[in-house]
Formats: C-alpha cells, structure tokens, sequence
C-alpha cells in the first residue's frame, strides 16, 4: 500500500490564485489537513475528509498527515501562500527527517503557490523587478542578532528586502527595530510597501517611506517590501503609484 | 476612452501553473503581446490579436503594448513565470516613467505567477525554507563586481540562493566563477539544485554539490538554488532525495 503526501500553495487570499495543479492535487485527495481558514477556503467534496488544526501546529499537523498517507491515503496539506517559502513545505522535510522509515518512502508532491511578495509586488508595480531577498523577521527561531545581519547584508549589498512575519502579539518591537537598522544603510526617502491581506475583499496597500515606515500600521497578514537605493515611485493622477526597481543599476550609466 | 494594460504570468513549462486570475485576464484582453513561444501557450480566441516578438525586445515590447493600450484598448502582455521577477513588469515601469502622460493614466494590473525558483524548489522538497535570495547573474544591465559583492553579502550572511539567468552564449564564464566566489564562503558539500525546464514535458533536476556545480551541465532555461549551511539532503530508497532548509537555525540549539 503506498499513501502520497500533497503540500499544495493556495496562494493568498481568495481562490483567484489557484492554480490548475493545485485545484487537482486538492480534488484527488481522500483528507485535507491545514489550518482553518484555509480549510474553509476550499469547496467540500463527498467522501474527503477534512482535519483542521491551529495555525501554530505545524509539526503535529506535519506528523498527522504523514502518518495518514503512511497508512495508503492520498492526503493533501492546504498551504497559505507557496508551501515552501515559510510554510509546510519545510516542516514535513523536518518530521520526514527525524520521523519513521515509512515517511521517507512516501510520495511527497509539493505544488508551488503565489507567495505573498510576489502578489504585494504585483499590486505595487515591480517593486522586485531586481535582486531581492525574502526574510522572516521572526526570532522564535533564530536569535534576533542573526536577523540584524542578515539585514545589514542585504540592505548594504543593495537587494529589495520583503519581510514575512513582521510583528505578532509576541513579537511586538522587532519591526520597529528592523527599519532602524535599515536606516543605517539605505535613504530615509527609500520605498517602503505595506501590504494586507492581498488578495481577499478587504486587502490594503500603503506606500510610505523608510522614514515613515515605523509609523505605519502592520499585522500578521501584513508583507512589508522595502526598496533598494535604486526603487522609484512613479506618481500618476487618480491612480496609485507605481512602485518599481529598474533592471538596470543607475551607478553603471553614470 | 480608457485602455487597460494587463501583465500576466503564465508561471514556468505548460498550463499547469496558470491562475483563474491570469486566465480571466487573457481572456478578457482585445490583443495579446509577448514572445513568441509564450503567447503559443494561450489557446487562440476570435478577435484577438497577437503580436509575437524576440525575447529580448523588452523594451520595444513595452512601448508597442503601452500604445497599444493608451488607444483605448484592453491589452495584455504575457510573461513567464512571474512577471515581476526579472521579467516585464519592470520593463513597463520603465517605459511609463520615461514616455508621453498618457500612458501615466492607463490602469495597469500586474498579475503575479508561480516564479521558476518556487516551482524549483517544490520539484526538489524546501531548499527555500528559511531565508532566502534572488539574483540574475547576468552582467548585461549590472557591473559583474557588483554580482561578486551580492554573492559574497548573501552567502556570508546564510540566504539560499537562487540564481536566474545563470548562463547564455554570451555569458559563459559568470556561473562558473560565481560558483568559485560561494565556495569562499560555504563549504564544497552544500547542496546545489538544477532545475531545468521545470512544468515542461522535459525536465529535469539534478541535486549536486558546491563543489561539483561547476561540471553540471547548465543553460538559459536553468534555474539554480544554492543550498545556505543549514540546508540537507534526505536520501530515500527508490525515491529522488529530499532537498530542505529547516526553519530552525542549529546553531541556536546547540
């Protein structure tokens, strides 16, 4: 009996982002595990079963469904966004890793999903339209001092920086912390995108600067990209602007 | 009279990758612009009308698409992968900031798509994990001091990295010597990842290491991730191996 494991990016917000291998993968399986919300977010179909769990769950759910496809199902995890870019994707290698021989024989597929930078990024223009980094500025994982490293590297070395999970309830100061240590290496008028739940009904965008970016509003939904020395604002009348990182790097022409 | 100007991403390879999003927007549109073999991908439809060009006629591309749309048209581009990613968003922005003011007031949408470097990392497991880079490592458009600093910063710092447009005719040497400039800073056993027309009824993936990367074969519809040190490889019998990035820093727990 050989189970498989999906690990399928719902993109985020609505089902606009869904792709065609995702919608598959999701109609092929015989149980769907994920946090709620994302759970809630697919249409139900006769005979599959559904196991919801809480957003912080992630081993368990991992172990879960692991332990399900193990035993001959074809399972799928439902992912937030693109399930390798800080999400299950990592988490079911981890428990594979440390987890019983009948895991790692598993068929593991994982569908690729539009990850919050690239959706932000397409609201604001082409904010990513040159190298660019994607930093998680949790430090329930690793020290914050790492963090502050990474940020001098990239910020110094001139790449676009999104930040995932820029602040929770736990971890109220490490953003306005963050665009501190930004300043250090890049202007106060550098572009600084605020992007909110892109995707569903009640998403937002603000762009604002460095300067004022400790002033703007942030949550969880919340995915922050912060400009190089080269991003541009273009202003156009009765429209947004457009937020954009040229190809080319202006020092060469000069 | 209004014109609309849509850039879409079609995602890597076939169709699989498509979005409802992307879809609904290249079937709304008057007249489709991009290259050639992109636009053979979209299932023609009466009254349409397609105009192919060379793959590197960014620019030009831009400009005929823009006026096409100040015209009162609803055109659209479509791109690879995402179109926000070393692809045309940026080259539109471009040629709004430096052309006539009506194409300042044109709504432009931005339809972001599964980018090579995300369905790369779903190919091989989670490489992209943790935190993580972008880079062209093409020197058309940027000095090549410029890519060895980036290298240096990101590799230093412990990003993955993944690097687009690593080789072409008229580049032949830059892969190699950035393969040389990571190996001043990581050790010649981390993971290296091929992903070779991935979404494609070609492709292929070949999992190596730093110091055997130079010998793999590479080309322009290569993508490369380049493993930080905290990234492994789960060997699994009959299976291709795991490549992950967990979302722990070790040396954290030691």
């Amino acid at each position: 009996m050989s189970g498989k494991l999906s690990i399928v990016g719902l993109g985020p917000g609505d089902d606009r982002y869904l792709t065609r291998e995702a919608l598959d993968a999701l109609a092929e399986a015989e149980a769907l595990y994920g946090y709620g919300p994302y759970l809630d977010r697919i249409p139900p179909r006769a005979g599959q079963s559904r196991h919801a769990s809480d957003n912080r769950e992630e081993a368990e759910r991992a172990r879960a469904a692991l332990g399900h496809a193990a035993s001959g199902a074809n399972v799928a995890i439902a992912s937030g966004g693109d399930p390798g870019v800080f999400a299950m994707a990592a988490s079911v290698c981890e428990e594979i890793a440390s987890g019983p021989d009948s895991w790692r024989v598993l068929d593991v597929a994982i569908v690729p999903g539009i990850t919050a930078m690239l959706a932000v990024a397409a609201r604001a223009g082409a904010p990513l339209g040159h190298d660019f980094c994607a930093l998680s500025l949790s430090d329930n994982l690793k020290p914050w001092e790492l963090i502050e490293r990474r940020l001098d590297a990239v910020a110094g070395a001139g790449f676009v920086i999104a930040l995932y999970n820029p602040i929770s309830r736990a971890r109220p100061w490490q953003l306005g912390k963050a665009f501190a240590r930004l300043a250090r290496h890049l202007p106060g008028t550098t572009p600084v995108i605020f992007g909110r739940a892109v995707g569903r009904s009640d998403e937002s965008l603000r762009v604002t600067t460095l300067s004022d970016a400790g002033e703007t509003a942030a949550d969880m939904a919340t995915l922050i990209i912060v400009g190089s020395r080269e991003t541009r604002i273009i202003a156009r009348e009765g429209r947004a602007p457009l937020v954009y990182t040229p190809r080319i790097v202006e020092e060469v022409i000069a």
